[in-house]
């Protein structure tokens, strides 16, 4: 009896103890290939001799691709997969498995401004004491007017990160935010957890921008196309607005040159929202559970449809 | 007919806005005088004319003082006031005033502390971009095992805000305070919210502190005196717990020399957790609404014993 084994490929280059992971679950059913594991110039031969994969390989490896059965990205984005016109293999995504970890740090970015956590770690930096003057300079988030764009997993745990603080709180999806500009001039933390499609980029124009007041925060834990950096930058430069906290900028890494890195106003968290020390381990998971289902024909956790983009 | 108007001295030093509302709310009745205003000279004797005072005046100042009335303290702390044993006087705090704040600034360096915002807030005065590698060392504050010592407004408040963050939260007061040692090894983060008394100073001892797990987070926004620092030093140096907020130290302001400036794993948020902009503001509104009060012979809010010490 000759046994056939379906072959899975790991794309992404996951640490020692995640590929141990998936080598002791998957090897007594299938041949598990570690992409980095092989030299460069063989990893796309031995992709295409595969029936599933765990990662974003590139676009072109997936062209003319008979062999593959099912493909798990390693992102909730779909970037640059909507390009995929023809394909025959399922398709799923990490829609929502970042939702936690991004909405704790856009809490910890709110609080951290409103109660000047980063102020205070560079004075600490200085061994600088200045203790009771700094208490004038701090904010309360209670009570604050929250305006969340987006009712995907990321906003809709904020809404429920901030249900201890007496917020008056209210999401915009793609549907209502043709209200946007009615919330905007009374809104105190206006909160972007938008992906990126066709909708959304640009959305935050000047003409939306200008609306905020001067006490209101910015919170970008979406897709920095969302938002006119350039007049963004502007308003915070002349005080138009509180400040930002910004997970995602234009380009990243934000070039030397950009002026945010110097604001005072501004917090770059530097797109680690989506992470935490048990982020891996969680993946393979759920990449497991996942498998499992496949195994057993079952419909596969977060499907997706490119020709619905979503 | 003559009139009497009562004196009001003000001796907390407050800034031109404070002044010109307690001035312009106390006119008419009162005659309001602002301590900070008078050559230092003339403030006792100006003082010992006053029926009503809201402020910390020495101690001495109101030894045989026969004419004041209320004195409203601008503190939630009672010291050095404890020293009092024989007074005539009615005597109020700002207990509960400041709850929302610390709790506010609790949370903020516990997130800040999970989600390395001081950490990103050096890295952005350094203009360093890390990324991605940040997203391993980063930590989840949802469902912790949070453990608040004290039940006064600040550990309640605490409790009220980890509402959305689905953490099993204990909080011991003076009563329950003997199953510490229950808790400890299973806590993930230490919040202490105590008061100075007989009975926490020192609380948190060797023993206590050695009882706490490696990935225990411990943040202290009562009294600097609750905590053996010197062994707290220790142990955060050495790595035996995760790190540490505190928003007081055993000396404030803290000495150059301390260890814990230069500490990575140590957020120093300077005693500035119970201050907000509008902290002066609030206040002025809370002493007028309690001389309402006792205009009218209502009971006082915050009415504090001395005897009973509370």
């Amino acid at each position: 009896v000759v046994h056939f084994k379906m072959k899975i490929y790991i794309y992404t280059p996951f640490a020692e103890p995640e590929i141990q992971k998936f080598k002791e679950s998957l090897s007594a059913k299938y041949q598990v290939i570690i992409g980095e594991q092989l030299p460069t110039e063989q990893r796309e031969a031995q992709f295409r001799t595969c029936e599933i994969c765990y990662g974003n390989p590139p676009l072109d490896w997936l062209a003319n691709n008979e062999t593959l059965l099912w493909l798990q990205l390693n992102s909730t984005g779909l970037d640059p997969y909507q390009k995929l016109t023809d394909y025959h293999f399922k398709l799923t995504n990490l829609k929502g498995f970042f939702g936690q970890s991004v909405a704790e740090t856009a809490l910890a970015g709110i609080l951290g401004m409103y109660r000047r956590i980063d102020h205070l770690a560079r004075l600490q930096s200085n061994k600088t004491w200045v203790g009771a003057p700094l208490r004038a300079s701090l904010h309360l988030l209670s009570k604050s007017k929250v305006l969340i764009l987006g009712s995907g997993a990321i906003g809709l745990k904020i809404k429920d990160l901030l249900s201890g603080f007496q917020c008056n709180t209210t999401i915009l999806n793609s549907k209502t935010i043709t209200q946007l500009a009615d919330y905007l001039p009374n809104t105190d933390i206006l909160i972007a957890a938008l992906p990126e499609t066709k909708e959304t980029i640009g959305l935050l124009n000047k003409a939306y921008l200008t609306m905020l007041k001067p006490s209101a925060l910015f919170v970008n834990v979406g897709r920095g196309s969302a938002v006119d950096e350039e007049y963004l930058i502007k308003i915070l430069e002349e005080n138009k607005i509180f400040g930002a906290v910004l997970d995602v900028t234009e380009k990243e890494p934000l070039p030397k040159e950009s002026p945010l890195w110097a604001m005072e106003n501004v917090l770059l968290t530097q797109h680690s929202s989506g992470g935490w020390a048990e982020e891996a381990a969680e993946k393979v998971i759920f990449f497991l559970r996942n498998l499992a289902r496949f195994e057993s024909g079952e419909e596969l956790v977060n499907n997706v449809d490119l020709v619905k983009g979503y």
